[in-house]
């Protein structure tokens, strides 16, 4: 951002602007305006490096980590390379539990595009392993991970300063359905109640700012009060943290800070554009990173769907950055197969809003599909497909009468009656 | 209709309002004027009935059936029963091939729910059997079919008359990336092409509107151009053909046979609104019936998720039953698994539209969630999922060290945690 202001193109902007096959005046434009981030750490070297942002395609965010009932280095590392094997533009490193900082440091060493953190699930954790509860949390507990994970190399971290005293009380008055499902937001809110005073992190926001500075990290505004229930959604609550992230936006951008906005949760279908429009309008364009969101509660076992319906809305109308949801969320921790899932479901969710944008590149990939479909070329349509080893196993299972066909029509091919015509 | 357009409230409509939590009155409304349908024929009891169309719930179509490459009798009655357990509100066989009738005569037994067919498949195996090719068909040839399984009980057929010379023109004339993809459509154009005369099914419209009132079948206007591309949706063909469906729509009210439209398809993102009021209004508000629609093209092995994507969009914008779409679609007949995941990938789309539209049962059922989440309430939470099994089985995978959560958070549960400070 410091670099665009100052008039210079750099060689990550170029890189960025290369992968999103944009000029790279584009990406220089956004990031001096602050609508476009480019998430990169001073201390970290890459070669995935990715913008996100207005104009730019849709980009696809990974969960990944340790909870307290289910830890392995090696699995982790294992959902890294599933991850980016189907196009995950970054991945957050979500571990709260034991070994979360070997775990980190792992995944940050292997990863090859934008990584991500919630720096304050490895304070609750060190206060755990102290046999502190959060409610002792000093400034210091979150201002030493945060240093920390900066000099390690973290790209992005989300830091949930926007959730207010004022906001909470709304909470409570409106009477939501499912109150607070964020983990930092709970955190910070038991430790409010608790201390009777305002959030920690907004009242320690300088001091945060100024370790994202010298680092280059981009700050992730949370959303502590994201709406975890679709009648929660759009609330005062919601609308009141906001409307604080929107004045955090400013004071990232002041300070030379790169700075995204994270949104919800769960909101019905008729909702989405609402509430992305809100966003954007509110937080002055600043990006807008969605968890979903999901349009309906009842699918548990089936979320990444949920989710992939409401984030390709989301993304038609102003979200910039999808965060995969994955079969397993409402149960468990994901196992290799659910990050597969999950992250297939937001890039479609993705490609769908990116060609409903007019990006060339995606709407030329859809086109050669249907080109290959009807020369009945089944090698250029797994090639060309989000996962082409599912193309061929499933084409494999059934034995053909037809090798041209396929075992839905056979012989009575539709495609290959006009072919035969035309 | 007939009964509706004398006044008469039937035992039908009663138990189709009653399925759907609404007045029966506005189902009798919705026959009188033909936004409604209630397609049951004459000759057949079952217990499931439905209405489809404005003002009532999202309905799904699940498709079965044999094809030339696989045929097996217990594989499609299993079919049928994982359809029914999932919320299929209707099945059509699309048998076509060796003992396709008596495939469909045995799930037509077994079925409790509303029962579809498209004639022409059965009427193109029997000419392949007869090994005469498609383009020597005569009119009996259908019309002895469309009888047949009239008098055997098929509750609605799809019925394409629509499509017309100039229409087929007009879509060589625009050069489709993927011409016609409608297994209906391309018999037809072909014996079109060869005999140089207009569409049989038109030319004999009156004579199909006779059987279909005998015996109260409900008419399922097809689309035979349906785009099977994004590139080529809303073109000149597709919409040319739609015309010509709004004047058939016509013809069907006017002789007192129950009428629906079917349409696309491949549709981008951003064109699916328009082209469900398009629908609407070209075709006088008849029920739509929509096949996905899919949001892009190059996601084979996961097409139920793009068209749970489309089709959430869709319905919320106007369509009023939803064909489902399984994870096998363009690339082989579905098996057990494909089937059960496809029926749940719609009726998610359907319930995020109903949720979106209002309807009280849907956003009960969603808040009762919400609520079952809140009180860690793990049954109850199984319960009110649309399958409660992997709900069960998911969250059984990992060994907990507290019952009351899950393994995402563990101690770090965000919901204990705030239902503690509360």
């Amino acid at each position: 951002m410091i670099q665009a202001r100052s008039g210079n193109i750099s060689e990550e902007m170029k890189a960025a602007a290369s992968h999103d096959n944009v000029p790279v005046e584009l990406i220089y434009d956004g990031l001096r305006k602050g609508t476009i981030v480019l998430p990169k750490n001073n201390n970290r070297k890459y070669s995935g490096v990715r913008a996100i942002g207005s104009g730019l395609h849709t980009k696809v965010n990974v969960n990944i980590g340790s909870s307290p009932d289910r830890s392995n280095m090696g699995e982790e590392l294992e959902k890294l390379r599933i991850a980016e094997r189907y196009g995950a533009d970054s991945i957050m490193d979500l571990s709260i539990g034991a070994a979360s900082n070997v775990i980190r440091r792992e995944l940050l060493k292997n990863c090859n595009v934008v990584f991500g953190t919630v720096p304050l699930y490895q304070v609750c954790f060190n206060l755990s392993k102290e046999r502190r509860d959060f409610t002792d949390l000093k400034p210091d507990d979150f201002l030493k991970v945060i240093r920390q994970q900066a000099e390690e190399g973290v790209d992005f971290m989300t830091i949930h300063a926007g959730l207010t005293k004022k906001a909470i009380e709304l909470l409570f008055k409106e009477k939501r359905l499912l109150n607070i499902v964020s983990r930092g937001g709970s955190f910070l809110t038991s430790w409010m109640a608790h201390n009777k005073k305002e959030n920690p992190m907004l009242e320690h926001f300088d001091e945060i700012l100024e370790i994202c500075k010298q680092h280059d990290v981009t700050i992730s505004l949370g959303d502590g009060l994201r709406p975890g229930a679709t009648a929660d959604a759009t609330d005062h609550a919601q609308i009141m943290e906001l409307i604080e992230l929107g004045a955090l936006v400013d004071r990232c951008r002041d300070k030379g800070v790169q700075v995204m906005v994270e949104g919800p949760g769960h909101v019905p279908l008729n909702q989405i554009e609402a509430n992305m429009r809100l966003q954007k309008k509110l937080c002055h364009e600043a990006p807008f990173y969605v968890l979903g969101p999901l349009t309906i509660d009842f699918a548990p076992g089936y979320d990444h769907i949920t989710s992939a319906i409401g984030g390709a809305l989301a993304a038609m109308h102003g979200a910039d950055f999808l965060c995969y949801v994955t079969p397993a969320e409402h149960l468990r921790l994901p196992d290799l197969d659910d990050v597969r899932q999950g992250v297939i479901a937001s890039k479609i969710a993705a490609y769908s809003a990116d060609l409903a944008k007019g990006f060339k590149d995606i709407k030329q990939r859809t086109d050669d599909m249907s080109i290959a479909r009807r020369k009945l070329d089944w090698e250029k349509q797994a090639e060309l497909s989000v996962d082409p080893d599912i193309v061929m196993e499933k084409r494999a299972e059934v034995k053909l009468n037809d090798e041209e066909t396929c075992s839905m029509c056979g012989e009575f091919c539709a495609i290959k009656k006009i072919n035969a015509i035309k």
